[in-house]
């Protein structure tokens, strides 16, 4: 583990479930990009810097996501997330998603972002302001 | 307007803007559905009541919603709602989308609230402790 | 009515249901705008003409929405959609959603595009070559 | 390799793009489990047999999802899927989603389902008739 650990609260909404009354996979990586998002904003650059025309772009190359149990409609959910590992051009975010009443893991996500030019086209190095941002 | 306003405030996500960079207009929809879940939580009967085998239902049986300025991910949303109307066997709520920095509506949506009998099919007084629960 | 009515077939998957069993209503939005980016398409000038740097944009202004019966997990829909106005600077399509099986309608959504300039600022002429293919 | 391939196309539709302008990286699992539902329908047992009450469930317990090309609006997409795992209580799909036109792999995803009995609570084999249609 690389930087500190942030902590997202949210709560599941009506929105992500599905018809067998728990939250949608999908939508529980969904829930992991939100407090990568979070996490961005502590570290003082928000998602949306690195959506600006000369920007250096953040693409997710990889997610992988363990589900353990069940999420449901108005669930309090809180999102550990920290930066886990950090290579050159490429940087890892870890979450664990807990049920905040029970105090247990809900899921598990690891989302995998590189670093590429503004064009997008290929992978760069991750500027140093990030990567202290990060650390 | 029936009831006082309550006030749900969020962020636009990345994951619900589309190409055009802006907020997807059906996620605006979702907005207005969380404050509305958002409201019922603090009315006292949270939306996962209504999920339950032997509640009455709420569907939703109408939505409107105007766009006027598009949202960008990371802008800080105050979302004003209202129960706006009740009648016998339906509600509405009525919610302003702000712009919280800038203080300036950017869409405004309202939802048409059906009380139906537990097995989904007709629709039914609202309950009294709804009705008082929602004014 | 201008243009002739565009049908789009597609089945309501899995994602887009919520904890009550039945399609989540802002998905249900979403399924008109999959219909009319078909119309688009079949019309000649796809969606993502309209997302080129020079091009003229074609936001969504307002949406309107009746549900009438649950549409549920594997349901084969059958939406009809037309272009059932066109102003100077904008247009409307009304899109109905049909459970193919049994033939009847499960929600009514129509849709208030507008035209605006590339900058995305101000309302501009719909051009002559969209309002012919649109008619 | 367990059972042939089975083939899904579809097209990335604006509602699944994100201001970066490609197809959000959560949405693209969500293609993969619509070519999963449309595997089970083609196997005689669409994921709606699966929703009823007295019904094993499949819940979802991992996925992974590797993103090498970007999807944009418009974008042809054919889905190869097949399941490339069948244990005693859970099985594996693999879906590889592949550019249509030009032929070539944007992403590949994936997700490892798990039979659980109908309340939900503890794995349990997957019965023989499901083992037969998936193999």
């Amino acid at each position: 583990m690389i930087g500190r650990t942030h902590v997202h609260q949210t709560t599941v909404r009506f929105g992500r479930t599905d018809a067998a009354g728990v939250i949608y996979f999908a939508h529980a990586l969904d829930l992991a990009h939100e407090a990568y998002e979070s996490l961005l904003e502590e570290a003082g650059f928000p998602l949306e810097v690195f959506l600006r025309p000369q920007s250096v772009r953040l693409p997710i190359i990889r997610s992988e996501a363990d589900f353990r149990l069940p999420m449901r409609t108005g669930d309090r959910l809180r999102i550990e997330i920290t930066v886990s590992h950090i290579g050159a051009k490429s940087f890892t975010t870890s979450s664990r998603i807990l049920l905040a009443k029970e105090g247990v893991v809900a899921a598990q996500v690891t989302l995998y972002h590189c670093c590429v030019y503004p064009d997008g086209h290929a992978a760069t190095d991750i500027p140093e302001w990030l990567r202290d941002a990060l650390s």
